[in-house]
């Protein structure tokens, strides 16, 4: 399972064909891409607080969404149109206001279907703050 | 399972505990409260829209996870606070970028755990654009 | 979504096809099929019951991934060879060592994906004792 | 995260209070424990094959499902009666009939919730069978 983008291009095609995750400034950036993984870190504006100084629950789960699609993008090549089919998210701890990683584990990258792991923390690796499970349909190649 | 709440009620009480619903623009709105059930409506702004046209995934996320909210909400009453634990969410047609609605099932109301079944449809009752199962902690009343 | 086969029809498929479900003696059996929808009953025998007398899960996930099966197979005819690629099941109440009767509704039959709802429970049809959303993969036709 | 078990522990434990596991003969058994992590390993019997010689579904679910509680069990001692909330498993690809692994993680183990993932493989570690994502709920201690 070989990356077939670097990170410089996956985040200018985000750029160009993926706008709306800039809506809110620059907070979402690929941090990472190796082989069957990728991770993106998000730098939480006041939109994705909650009172009590939280990210939000629909800020966590843009972020699994994003990165599992960056996976499977960097890993199939920018041509397919990918679309989320399911994603399951567990919210294990209150999150800080502060600086959020993603990281996604491809589990199986099939001809029509990929499943993807991500884990997402903040200071601490060990202490997740949400864990998902993503599938994509992936169109015919 | 009695509600103890009536929609004005609980319209009122997001409006000043959950005021970041309102961020876009008075998009949602409950629309029905009875036993064991709550149904929320989604006007889709331009924010909550995909090129395309169509509503986004953590538009619809949002969606399921508020009526859910207010789902728990409104049978046990404001005092307490009830955090969601798991979502789980399966796409299931392109919506298209129109009035919304969820209508969310109470499946188990515990003393430590809600469970709720959210159907996301636009048009059609029968033609659901999404599916979600929805977890909420209770805390100790 | 009209079902192209009868329940007898069904019954006699899943006895030549899929005989492992009777191992353990004519537990399951289909109880109704109708557009969009199955149904199957489970009268559990010693080995689907745990110390305390309650139904073990995996008897539960299996009958949520038989009847889900079911609902596949009687709308699309017996020629495709459906597998299950995920099934989430949220356990509500203990249930008793009873008969029990999984409803399975049809969400969505895509060419690729089916997702199904399922809803189990035993004398109360209010009182589910397990609900489960379950997709299938779906061969080329 | 520390083990309060051994290995030896739980399978006596598991014996005398969870004598089900071993209706098919000692197919079942721990192979390790270790801080915030359990692994156990199936023999397959006829009785959890399929035709085709895959390993089936519920055998798949029973072995996340018991690993899971051998990890929050084995971390937590024999008193408390935990129960499995929700299960999630999705099938990546198809087993075969030999001896399967499952890598249990906890991913929290709070007061009232534990949330673990269960990695199942068979020959190699990095081609999954199925991977699950499990919540018990612990009773108050």
């Amino acid at each position: 399972m070989q990356p077939v983008m670097t990170i410089e291009e996956v985040n200018r095609f985000l750029e160009t064909d993926f706008p709306q995750i800039h809506t809110d400034g620059r907070v979402f950036a690929v941090t990472e891409i190796i082989p069957g993984r990728a991770s993106m870190r998000l730098d939480p504006s006041e939109r994705h607080l909650r009172p009590g100084g939280t990210v939000s629950g629909p800020a966590l789960f843009t972020l699994a969404d994003v990165t599992a699609y960056v996976a499977v993008l960097s890993h199939i090549g920018p041509v397919a149109l990918a679309v989320t089919t399911s994603l399951y998210i567990n919210f294990l701890r209150l999150p800080k206001p502060v600086q959020t990683t993603c990281v996604c584990k491809i589990l199986k990258l099939g001809k029509r279907l990929a499943v993807m792991e991500a884990s997402i923390f903040q200071e601490d690796a060990d202490e997740l703050v949400a864990h998902a499970t993503v599938t994509y349909s992936i169109p015919p190649r």
